[in-house]
């Protein structure tokens, strides 16, 4: 097994050159990229079926959709309402890599798109290592996990710049506790963006909508500071 | 990438020779052996303090507990009255692997243990992998994930010999369908026994620790089939 390391760090520096290329492309036209990453269930699909149902008619939002097997989510957001939806069927793969991003990014045209929104596959371990060409990853975690999460998972919170509590109409039916989890993904990565809500109640989405129209503009204007932290 | 897949092969070889060693030690022993696995959030630990709260005074129960990062679960297990806790930090990598747990087993009296249970890293994709030595995995899915796990992650239900559901007491407040989740376990793995369950209430445990007994005692008398699914 002496041979892992080198060649890990090969095929993460050929990763990060084509993730590079994703990152220019998008830069060019100045579409803003996010890169959504959970545990399997934590509403990842949901997150996204509801903002395409709130801004899919006003914005052009193309979304790439990740899953180790089926296209389940793919066709959940495409009945949303997704602009441009591109499902990955990594057969097996526990994360997307740039190279399968950049072969479904062909036929989209940048220069028509305000957003792409990247579905990893449910793991919040291997997709913290890949990076995609986004502006920032976004985390996922829901109110019927553990509110250790961030501190037993934290790579994935360290190298995200905004982290999304879902399901928080389910509080009080398990021990997770809000100020908890906040203190816990805090202390692993202190300039974390944290979101509040439920996908199902509708609660807090309408922060989450308000900050994806800021970031929208920051990037437009070229004042996005993206998070690309490889430690 | 080209050479990923033959040194994969490499180390998964070395894997299933070190976990052949580790089930030939249970075996001597009779000691039935599971491997726990599960998205992260879904009850692994949860399930573990109330199996031991209830028979760990009768058996000498060993745990492995398995983290990315933290030996929260460890700490909370040994609370919970595990006999032998032994804590694997997997320090950033996805999945426990034989030599891990071959390392922490050294010092357990298998002669005086009834039971190993052994707590994977949370992650439904990358520990489908890995031999760990065991008579069989146990995937766990929890009410407030989505019932189309199976079909998503289908290495994991297909190499598991048993599924338990978990947060039972959930069941209505998503749209989580017992009645699906069961058919999309089934449809990849017809012989899976399924636990319907909830951690928190206690409904269904009466039958998840006969089970346990039924699978210790099937260990004991040489007729427990061991599920090494290698596909």
């Amino acid at each position: 097994m002496t041979e892992q390391i080198p060649l890990q760090k090969k095929v993460l520096s050929e990763n990060d050159r084509l993730a590079a290329e994703i990152r220019g492309r998008l830069d060019a036209h100045k579409v803003l990229a996010l890169n959504l990453v959970s545990s399997p269930g934590s509403g990842k699909t949901s997150l996204l079926e509801r903002t395409l149902a709130e801004l899919g008619s006003k914005l052009n939002i193309a979304v790439v959709a990740g899953d180790v097997q089926t296209e389940n989510d793919a066709n959940r957001i495409s009945r949303a309402g997704g602009t441009v939806v591109k499902p990955i069927i990594t057969n097996g793969k526990c994360h997307l890599d740039a190279r399968m991003v950049l072969d479904v990014l062909g036929d989209i045209d940048f220069a028509a798109t305000n957003l792409l929104v990247i579905e990893n596959v449910g793991n919040l371990v291997c997709p913290s290592s890949y990076d995609l060409g986004e502006d920032m990853k976004v985390v996922l975690i829901s109110t019927t996990e553990g509110d250790d999460k961030p501190l037993k998972y934290p790579g994935m919170f360290r190298r995200s710049s905004a982290m999304v509590v879902n399901k928080i109409d389910l509080l009080g039916l398990s021990d997770f506790e809000l100020a908890r989890v906040k203190e816990n993904a805090l202390q692993i990565n202190g300039t974390l963006i944290i979101h509040e809500l439920s996908c199902r109640t509708g609660q807090g989405l309408d922060r989450w909508y308000a900050w994806l129209s800021d970031m929208m503009a920051a990037k437009k204007s070229g004042k996005l500071v993206q998070h690309v932290d490889s430690r």
